[in-house]
């Protein structure tokens, strides 16, 4: 019965919250996001550790090749379960790249799942990932949207709306939480956490910026309602990552 | 046997009519149709049950995180099973995201489908459509189709002929309701009645227009031989959701 | 074993001849051919039965909703498989709709579908037909195909060799009869009747013309080797569509 | 075990050599190949039997509606399985009609399938006749590739070089014989054998010509290392196919 | 359990490092590349025997008509499991043409799959990948990515970028070891080598060079960090292939 459904989201939630390190930028960028530190999974596990975070985004590559330290440092693996690269131009489409028997196996705490909504190829992505959901639900794993608008359907459409489309679209097809990139203001991003009903919503935290400027991010985000985070090259591309990480806790779990 | 088809019809139809509360536009038209209190599904289920809906619409996301609430104020689930963002332009396709088997385990009383007859995509909903038909019926599930002439293909056709054409498509594929938004003439929607033969027509609420001009709309429908109304809009976005819901109610069964 | 394939073929023949009652128009051409009284599925299947037809022709959506009375009347059920509506610009393609199964489970002594060959999706069409010839005759159901030239690969075709074109390709993929809509000369057909080899030819009987226009052209089509014909507007839009059903079978079994 | 693969191959060769009448013109061409004796599949049969033929090209439906005919003579059937008419315009694609299945319940000696290298589709022949292979050699059926360069691929290159490609294609996708239309040099086609490693190359006879050039035509083939012919009109549509049935014979087992 | 995945790789690897002979181009670029004796996969299988690779790269097709011959001498196959012609024009795309399945009836080390990332068929060759390598390790079968940028995508990216990027994808989808064709910098070559992580990375060898040449290429590659080598036309279009395979394995083994 669908009653069972919630049981698995408290593996990646800690007192009523989320703070993702994200490590999927490999595919999704190409290592130009890297250095010569963190372009090592290693680096960046151990950064996943020791920095509290309550999981680590990788593709099954990467969960797969570096299984044994993951286990190890009982770092909680979200799995991404689609991907692309950055090459190619024109509406964004990403598909399906690993299964959640897959997910499963590694011992996955949850999944994740990209949906350019607005792209011409939107149909497919919502597809899978509804697909996606059920499969997930069944095996007792969460299901994690990042939802981005993106491609020629977004033109012309306020940033604050798409912020709200993105997270009702998440709650429409089940997901457990949705990761999104806030791009409007943050009385627009508090109507999008409105619109994810009781949909945990957690922001993207983007490019590497100050940490005075990050931080303060971080705490409107978590004011106007975001359940948490998922960082990735502002965490693992600092000088200090574990550091950082402390007072980012400190932020979310105020 | 085929004959089995139409028990359970009468789970969302009382004396003989159909009483929709539409509450799909949350990914349909993004969250803009919504206000701080209706953008809550908590209180679309409250004025479902309270206004004595037949039933009400929503896809497995929303169905299944407020499954306790349906449950407990025993409202009838209509899962809408297809969809697609208003982001995406060209002629539309909205596919399937919600199976046969999740709508039995959320006790949906009957499942609906969007087909956009006219679009360069119909195959691929006439498809779908058709084989839900088949999957639906076997476990005792209606259809009711949404049927709305869209796209490059529908220029220059005649708003009266569209209607019939939508009634006759669900018809011929054999769905058990179907839902038209009526936009040609009252003798053109009567012509859809019969060009649908056995199968009922409901109509489409649209946007919020006035009460006085919403009811007249709703009684000529109902003289014209349609079963029923799936309203969404004129209700949630009215003051007085209830009340609203009882005059509707007056002129339903009348 | 193939050799048990054409048993059931005489369920649609008597005496050789085959005379088929069209009424897959409510979907092919919307509700404009229709008027009052033949809107109605039942008034249709009426003249099935009081005019000697070897079979009407319907969608599943009618044949179930209409099952009842098509049984009491003992009219035989010619399942239509694919469908699509006129709306749609563009070379046409035509899809399943519905199964084997489901043709099975409505009694039906035949089922049918539609190729348009010279389309830019021909092949999806012969790939379907192809697959579905195998399955049906694994269920002792015969295949009949309408093979219509249509698109963009047609034109600058001449019209005779169109017609041996359409019939050879039901040749080709194993039909047991095909229904062409002959545009060339008289000698023309019956080269197309050559080029079908044992596959029995049947015509449509096109848009309503005067009595005697259609009547003499049911004789040449006779005469030139057609095993029958698959009449639809001509008989149920006429004023007395049992009188002249009778005189079109004086032609047919001559 | 893979070992088995090539025993039925000696179905379709004697003493080394493959002689093939091919009929399958009738959706590929259309009728227009044909005349009033050709076009009845039953006269080619005859031919195929009298005229000492190692095989006989048919796609199913003529397999199947003259079995007993085909059974009587003891005619050895290749099974042609894709198949698509010449009216649609633009690169070539020809998708699988006809299953591994049918094949054997046919009693196939052997499948056939087509493979239009360079074509924009190239990528769905060489997918399908790749898992067809397997197929066929898993029920002991050998596999003939036609494998025709066309559409806009193959602007441009040398006839040698198509020649030589389309042999190696055959070679890398595990067919056992491929059927080539050598439109280059006399040496080019020799190079053709070779780069067809241990896959037996047989030429297309293609449209009538003059007895005399089309005998010295198939001798210098031979010559070259072809290990035999696929003739269809220049046969029958020859006043005397059994005299030069008999005349090809003299060459090919020289 | 996904522990045991890495077993079957020591069987292409000796000592750490990888040496594959390729042999695909058949399909791949046409029989150009071959001279009289190359032609034959015999002369080839025989060179990868006495060169002492690791591995003999070749395509279905191949493999089974020469299957005798190969496990005479043994040689350790990796089985390329897609391909396609250089005929097709525009944005590359190359599919699966054999199974995991068939890769074990033959007796293969381990499989090959090509991506081209950039392209804008990208998708279907990551999806298909991906699957491939889930199939192959639970076979334990490594899979080797041909990983090359190409199309629309990788206009205006700096060589070393794409280099990296595409041996980051390997890593991404689970690949076990990422042949590219080095086209930037040796530092940025060894950017690469670091992007894969656990990932081994070879070379191609690309078109015939001078040998003297090649030697301090592959000498170059080797210190940078590479694997191993997957030479083809530089080996077998020389006159002395079992001598440049001597010098090569020096190299390699140093």
């Amino acid at each position: 019965m669908r009653l069972k459904k919630f049981f698995n989201l408290r593996k990646i939630i800690w007192k009523g919250k989320i703070l993702l390190l994200a490590y999927d930028q490999g595919i999704e960028h190409g290592p130009t996001d890297f250095n010569d530190k963190n372009v090592d999974p290693s680096y960046v596990i151990d950064i996943a550790a020791k920095g509290g975070f309550t999981g680590l985004v990788l593709q099954k590559g990467i969960a797969e090749k570096y299984y044994d330290k993951m286990k190890r440092l009982k770092v909680p693996l979200v799995l991404k379960l689609n991907g692309k690269t950055s090459l190619v131009k024109g509406d964004p489409v990403s598909r399906q790249l690993a299964t959640i028997e897959e997910a499963v196996d590694l011992g996955a705490v949850a999944v994740g799942y990209t949906i350019y909504i607005g792209s011409f190829h939107e149909e497919e992505m919502l597809v899978d990932a509804s697909r996606i959901q059920d499969e997930a639900h069944k095996k007792g794993l969460p299901l994690i949207v990042w939802v981005y608008p993106r491609g020629s359907g977004v033109k012309d459409i306020k940033k604050n709306d798409l912020m709200a489309y993105a997270t009702r679209v998440a709650l429409t097809i089940g997901a457990d939480v949705v990761k999104i990139h806030p791009e409007g203001s943050m009385k627009g991003f508090g109507w999008a956490v409105k619109s994810a009903g009781k949909v945990r919503v957690i922001c993207a935290g983007g490019s590497k910026i100050s940490e005075k400027k990050f931080l303060k991010m971080v705490e409107n985000y978590m004011k106007q309602g975001a359940s948490g985070m998922a960082i990735g090259r502002n965490v693992w591309q600092d000088k200090d990552p574990e550091g950082l990480s402390e007072k980012i806790r400190d932020i979310v779990w105020k």
